[in-house]
This record gives C-alpha cells, sequence and structure tokens, in this order.
C-alpha cells in the first residue's frame, strides 16, 4: 500500500497546484475550497497505479489522474444540490456555503477544467483517452439520474440497481485504471482487463457498503446502523427482500415501508427480522463475492509480472475491508 | 445570406441526428426538447461558413458545429435555473418544466456531449480545437458569473462591462469561426483574424443590444422599450452614465434607480432624459461603432479572396441590423 500513499501525496500536492485561476472569485473560490476538502483520491491513484504496471511515465499520467479527481469533485459539488445536502466530507457544500447559483456554475466550469487536464499536452492517445472519459462521464450522470429516478419508483428491480451503481460509481473507477494503462501503451487485452478489474471492484463495494450498512459493526462503520432502512432506500438488501418476500412476510415489509407510526428502532429491528428470514444478508454478500471473484480473475489474467500485480490485489481487499 | 440559410438547414437536420440515447428518458427528454426548440443556430452556421472560407470540408466541421450549438445550447439550460427563467424561445424552459435537477443534471450532459462531438474523429487538428474550446466554455462561465456578480456590485465600470459581454457572448462566436478556420487549416494569422472579427462584432452586437432597449423601435425590437431601465440592469448606457453624471443630474438617476415612488413610465422618460442630457446615446454608438469597424478591418485583413469574404461582411451587417 505505500505506493498508493505515495501517489496519494504526489496528487494532493498537484491538485493545490492546478487552479492557477483566481477570478472572478465568487466562481474560483468554491472550485479551491471542494479541491482542499480532501478525500481518498482512490481513483487518480489507482490511474498512476496502473499506468506504472505497465511502464508509464508518472508525469504524463498525472494530469489525467488530476482530471479524474477534478470531475469526480465537480459530480460531488452538483449532486450536493440535488440532494439538497448541506455537508461534504463534515464541512459545508458548496451549495450550503454559496447557494446553488454558484455550486451549479463552479462545477461547470469544474467538469471544464478535468476537459482541460485531459488536453494538456498533444498525445497519440489523446482521441481514445478522450471518448473513453467522455463516455464514462455522460454513464456517471445516467446513473445519478437512474438514482434520482429510483426514489419515486415502485418498479425497480434488482437488475435496475445493478446498472445503476455500475453507472453511478463502478464505470469511473474502471475508466481511471483504463486511462492509466492506455497511457503507458498497454495491449488492448490488458487494458479491458484492467478495466473489468475495476468495474467488477465497484459494484462489490457498492454491495458491501449496503450489507454493512445493517450488518455492519457501528463502530467500524462509523454511522448509525440501518440509515437505510429508516430511509426506505432502496438497496441490494431492500429489493431483493421484495423479490423474494410472499404473503404475510410481503405484507410486514410493506408496513414496516409506509407506516408512519412505528418508531426508527423498531422499524430497523422488524426489517431485520424480515431480511433474515429470506436470507438477505448470505444472498447480498454472495453476489458481492461473485462480483469480487470477477474482478480478481480480470486482475489475474492481466500479463504483467504478479508481484507488480500484487498491490491491486491488497487494495482490492483493504477496499472490500478483508482481512482474508 | 443564401449560403449561411444553408448551412442552418444542415445544423437543424444534423442535430435531430445528434442524441441517440433515450434511457434514463428523464435525463435524454429534456435534451432533445432543449435542441428542438429552435434557435438561430448563427454559431454552428458561422462555424462551417469559416471553414469554407479556407476551404475546408463541411462534413469534418460538421460535428464541431454541432458541438458548439449543443453548448451554447448548454449554457442556456444553466442559465434559466440560475436567472429562474421559466420562459426559453417563447416556451418552457427545462427548469420551468422539469425542475432545477433535472436541468442540471441534463445541462451537464449536453456540455459532455458537446466535448464527444468534437472528439467524434481523430485528426491532427484535435488538441488545438479542444485547446480553444476549453478555454473558451471556461470564459463563458466567467462571463455569466461576472453578470451575476455585477446584479449585487455597485463598483462596475465600463472596462468591467465590456469584459463581461466579451466573455459572455463574444468569444464563443469567435471560437466557433476560429475553430472552423483551424479544422480547414487557415494560417495561424488568418485564424487569428478571423476570431478577432468574431470577437469584436459579438461586443458590438451586445452594444447595439443595449441601446436599442432604450432607443429602438419597439416594433422591431420586439420588447417593452426601456426594459433594461426598468429592471436597473447596468448596461453600457447606465454604466456609462453614472461614470459622467455629477451634481444634480447625478443624484436625479440615483434617484430614479432607488425610488420605490415612481412608475415604470415616468422612470424610462426621466433617466432618458438625463442619458440625453449626458449623450449617452451618441457615446454607445460611437463604442459599438469602434468594434465593428475594428471587425470589419480584421477581415479585410484575412488573406482570402474578397467575393467570399464578403458573406462574413453581409452577416455583419445584418447582425447590427445596418442597412448601409
Amino acid at each position: 500500500m505505500q505506493k498508493i500513499i505515495g501517489y496519494i501525496s504526489v496528487i494532493e500536492d498537484a491538485l493545490k497546484a492546478t487552479t492557477q485561476k483566481t477570478e472572478p472569485s465568487t466562481l474560483y473560490e468554491p472550485i479551491t475550497y471542494t479541491l482542499n476538502l480532501g478525500g481518498k483520491r482512490i481513483r487518480p491513484a489507482l490511474l498512476l497505479l496502473a499506468n506504472n504496471l505497465f511502464g508509464g511515465q508518472d508525469e504524463d499520467a498525472l494530469n489525467a489522474a488530476l482530471a479524474i479527481e477534478v470531475f469526480h469533485n465537480f459530480t460531488l459539488v452538483h449532486d450536493d444540490i440535488m440532494d439538497d445536502a448541506p455537508l461534504r466530507r463534515g464541512k459545508d457544500s458548496v451549495y450550503k456555503k454559496w447557494g446553488s447559483n454558484v455550486a451549479i456554475l463552479s462545477g461547470d466550469v469544474m467538469l471544464m477544467h478535468a476537459m482541460q487536464l485531459l488536453n494538456k499536452k498533444d498525445h497519440p492517445h489523446l482521441h481514445n483517452v478522450l471518448t473513453l472519459f467522455n463516455t464514462t462521464a455522460i454513464e456517471v450522470c445516467e446513473g445519478q439520474q437512474m438514482d434520482m429516478d429510483f426514489e419515486t419508483s415502485s418498479t425497480v428491480c434488482i437488475d435496475d440497481y445493478l446498472k445503476m451503481i455500475e453507472l453511478k460509481t463502478a464505470v469511473l473507477l474502471a475508466a481511471s485504471l483504463k486511462i492509466g494503462a492506455v497511457l503507458a501503451e498497454a495491449s488492448e487485452e490488458n487494458a479491458k482487463h484492467i478495466y473489468e478489474f475495476g468495474r467488477n471492484l465497484g459494484i462489490a463495494f457498492q454491495l458491501m457498503d449496503d450489507v454493512l450498512d445493517l450488518y455492519g459493526d457501528p463502530d467500524k462503520v462509523g454511522k448509525r446502523v440501518g440509515g437505510d432502512v429508516i430511509s426506505n432506500k432502496k438497496t441490494y438488501l431492500l429489493l431483493k427482500a421484495q423479490e423474494l418476500a410472499t404473503g404475510k412476510t410481503a405484507k410486514d415489509l410493506e408496513f414496516c415501508l409506509s407506516s408512519k407510526v412505528i418508531d426508527d428502532n423498531t422499524k430497523v429491528e422488524r426489517v431485520t427480522t424480515i431480511f433474515n428470514s429470506l436470507n438477505i444478508k448470505k444472498i447480498a454478500v454472495d453476489e458481492m463475492n461473485l462480483f469480487y471473484n470477477t474482478a480478481i480473475s480480470h486482475l489475474d489474467s492481466i500479463d504483467a509480472p504478479a508481484d507488480k500485480k500484487q498491490v491491486f490485489e491488497n487494495f482490492a481487499k483493504s477496499l472490500m475491508k478483508r482481512e482474508n
């Protein structure tokens, strides 16, 4: 993991230097604020790591890594408006601090700045990298729209949900890895495998998130257990339970979701009992393992030295909080 | 003008074919709606015209022309949220029809789609075209931010105002022309002149807009005379009057701007009298002519056959509603 931590620090330093413009300050202050809010910088670090795996030069890939991070932060700035979210990483969101107009326009400029960073130098892979980036950026928006649509839809199925988390989260992780690979002139086959490693890992990670919300150790998860249940969030667990429940169980579940009478703790307790009776946790963990193992098998298929690939497997394990 | 009209029809047809995606419909319906709302399609037509001036192939430039139009429409979708505008081209704005969340995300996808169109094919000028486009896109946002800042600022001067209209309007016209030229492999000198033709013409056009709001024939202008005065909009006329007015005139002007007592018609009448006493109309028209003539002198400097350049001068004249 030492290597990833090294890259994260390179990215932190480069991010500080990337926004040189300052006027109009109403536009650029929120951008600097956002980029300095912190964050794990996982995506750009993976881009650099993938670039290094295939023998690329870090400095060529650094602008692309910054582009990915600026893009990711753009999505957060706009998502916070759409989700009416006052907080981001424990501080005021741009939306809360400056209002939605500033958040819209600063976000727009961040997206444009990401494009600028990708296009900073001319190189033979520019067209391919931009094609992948643009496609991915649009997919991320589609995922966000699906997520918003789900809130008011009563016909969401497991396949829709998996598609949504793939688009909203997994493809950007996948594209980050692939861009790093393409810039290092990796073979098409290798670039495809590293993309699939990221895509499957991203989906597995989101499924784990759903499981941990209800079944995680509250001290480790760092938030209230059952938050998704309380807010009726259409997670993998709930959708699978709705798919499997019949008769009285289905009615009980429906009651818990729609009742305005039962308190939050009772709701979490009763829904958990229903989930347990349907074996939902095991089904979700099995599904997660399927994606995780597919990710690892794509990693195995990459034609590169095993010791250089080990850091990706270690990362995958740490992301899934797996000790094994 | 026949040539421009021909290009506009090519663009209308191509725009209809450009958004093939339809799902999620909550994301793509507003995009199709926006692109079908009409509009003069001036910018993409000028891009094709500039491309043709330097012997380029229309089909290569068409994607770039569409990109410019999609980008322009993206700015309108986001501007309408920021301006709380219910109408766009006489119909419901996306913001009014679907709400701000849909307008934010659809707008984001339109911006990304513009990038996709610019990057549709690989070509030797990709890096240069993208550099110009990205710089321009950011400038347009800076112009919009300055415009919003002006609403609450009491220290706006004429130079700030000229900078704002340059960024918000003129640079996109200029970049459209230059991208057409670059794609046709025009010399750097020629590309520079056509950019400056567009930039100066764009500024002249905005100044004319300010003059016509108060001094135009209401039948021809198509809106209420003095709308800018009624809303205290910081136009060239008002800023110049504030700069020149002293003593009683300055106090009168200040009274008109801040009084909640006088009705709209009296306000327009009194402000017009003040403007006339300060010779504001002539000063504004002189400034406009300065930019217009600079535009034409850049057009004259372009090394291309005079008869092929004539259509640009005719366009400039028609844009300025000049009959001479």
